[in-house]
């Protein structure tokens, strides 16, 4: 039933922090041919980012996968608030836009159809159509990298909320008065379960000078200002006491937040992905005891399962070219009266 | 378009952990007819609770407002986990429920067709359809009582989650190590921020013996004992300053709730109802003001408009009733092959 152009074959961006990563993706998820950018810095004009994605996305045009024939469709993953009409981007606290009309820029640029999403959303998106949140009618994603975000996708939709603004999961309070975030609230919990919070609780371990942190010290070249996340993840894969430690306090707070968002939402799956759910069960074993420690009416309801996410850092910008693919074929199906799965409504379906 | 039977009247029942109410409703949401019963002490068998949802029901059945004729379905909202399949109430905290049948033995007893929701969903569902929530895509309600419970009506379809139990928005925890709630859990929002917790802190504030306490002795006789969180709202109208405080300190966790749930779930209105909310603006506009300092992003998004409930105390028999109306059309228009509202899937549309 699915209608074709020259080629099967959309590009997905993924628009973060630091880097801008673009793909051709076929229409079982896979991803044919990849490329990368720096993300220009949050200070520059915000046209320079939007260069930078028109070149990525340029480069994929003329891949020899395409043998000079057309995408289906460009979708991009934005690292921001993105409005409910799916064109702007409201506000990027770690890039320079400020109610940027991002798709109808890029569209103008490219002369092609334009989608754009949320980073979390199409990332999420992408575990629903082709990951660990393959056939649940009631799918929780929360991505842990830099902050916490995510998303839920309900019968095959994304819940986008009122104004596109959804799934700002890492914001939620959890200890008042705690822990400043970068978003100027205090107590949020991606301050206590997002990847810089290993680096973050590393460093301070290291500073403390407890004998029980010099292991760590192996794993940065005794340099504390050069550890990371994913250091700490390293070491304790290789069973570096501080480190599983560190991990499984980060799981923990991770289990509390997730109990709040199935006490409200009651999803049937939770998939865990970003840079953080690299750790795997040493995350999210204790994550998934702090669940079921701290659900409401645990003993008398299901327990939902938590899945590592399958699709990796290429979550979002599959998620963002299966979005793209989807509204193209709306689109299609629109015009031809009917070819295609239609939407149950809005432009995509998702 | 409205198919009709004998009259256009549904029996609507809430059944809460002290009372069970339940009203003869039009399909503009009025309450032609009502009664009530208490609510059987839970240590009793279960059927004697349905014995008295019974009683109510065929008490309305012969009300002379219907004529002899039939009623075009019979809902119950219950307080309790009702299960996905909308026949089971899975667990009542207050109630002697468990796993109990409660659709199909009502249904028996009765020879007619019911409907189980939730009784937050249903006070939800009234509010989308007459009440302070109409016209809006995006619904938030959250309903003060003991607890605090809740739901979120999206695109005209309440989000009932994957196994029925989504909107225990009470249980998310907001302190941790806080206060221990009948869950089980310590912190929820629940014991911050709901009806039962005016009386508590007016209780320990009286025990305290502060002369700033004295003034709220005049609303209970001189005991402490004999006042509810209703004298701590009816001292506060009055302008009694500790009254006051204390709707402004549920007040302000109210906020930093609501502030957690608009992160999540980007509602375009929220409604408060249940008991607690009568206080009005002493309750709300220190909850507004609090959402306002909490929300993240703020500057950069919306407020949410943060409504009373219109419908009051009997939100949850007319949600009820008005979701039997719905499931009865649904059911008319399978048979009759189309006649009638389609739902978009489900039951009932809802």
């Amino acid at each position: 039933m699915e209608t074709r152009t020259s080629s099967s074959l959309a590009v997905g961006v993924d628009v973060g922090g630091t880097r801008i990563k673009a793909g051709l993706v076929d229409e079982h998820g896979g991803v044919v041919r990849s490329t990368r950018r720096d993300t220009p810095d949050r200070t520059t004009d915000p046209g320079v980012v939007e260069d930078a994605v028109v070149a990525a996305v340029d480069e994929l045009l003329h891949a020899p996968e395409l043998a000079g024939g057309a995408v289906v469709g460009v979708g991009i993953g934005a690292a921001g608030f993105v409005a409910a009409d799916r064109g702007t981007v409201v506000f990027a606290p770690h890039l320079s836009w400020r109610d940027e009309p991002l798709q109808a820029t890029v569209a103008t640029r490219l002369g092609m159809p334009v989608v754009v999403d949320n980073d979390a959303n199409a990332a999420a998106w992408a575990e629903h159509r082709f990951g660990a949140g393959r056939g649940e009618s009631h799918l929780l994603v929360v991505t842990l990298g830099t902050g916490i975000g995510g998303s839920t996708i309900i019968d095959g939709r994304v819940q986008r909320g009122r104004h596109g603004l959804a799934g700002e999961f890492g914001h939620m309070m959890v200890v008042p008065e705690g822990r400043r975030c970068e978003c100027g609230n205090r107590g949020c919990w991606e301050q206590y379960a997002s990847g810089s919070v290993m680096r973050r609780e590393a460093l301070e371990m290291l500073r403390s000078g407890s004998p029980h942190a010099a292991g760590l010290l192996e794993w940065c070249d005794g340099d504390p200002e050069r550890l990371d996340g994913e250091d700490v993840t390293r070491a304790a894969r290789a069973g570096e006491g501080a480190a599983v430690e560190l991990l499984a306090e980060v799981g923990r707070w991770l289990g509390v937040g997730l109990a709040n968002l199935v006490a409200a939402l009651d999803p049937g799956t939770i998939v865990v992905g970003g840079g953080a759910s690299e750790a795997g069960d040493l995350l999210l074993a204790p994550a998934r005891q702090s669940l079921a420690r701290h659900l409401t009416g645990r003993g008398h309801r299901p327990l939902p399962p938590v899945r590592a996410a399958a699709l990796g850092v290429s979550a979002g910008l599959v998620g963002a070219a299966d979005l793209a693919r989807r509204a193209g074929q709306a689109e299609r199906a629109r015009h031809t009266g009917g070819a295609g799965p239609a939407p149950r409504s809005g432009t995509t379906g998702a």
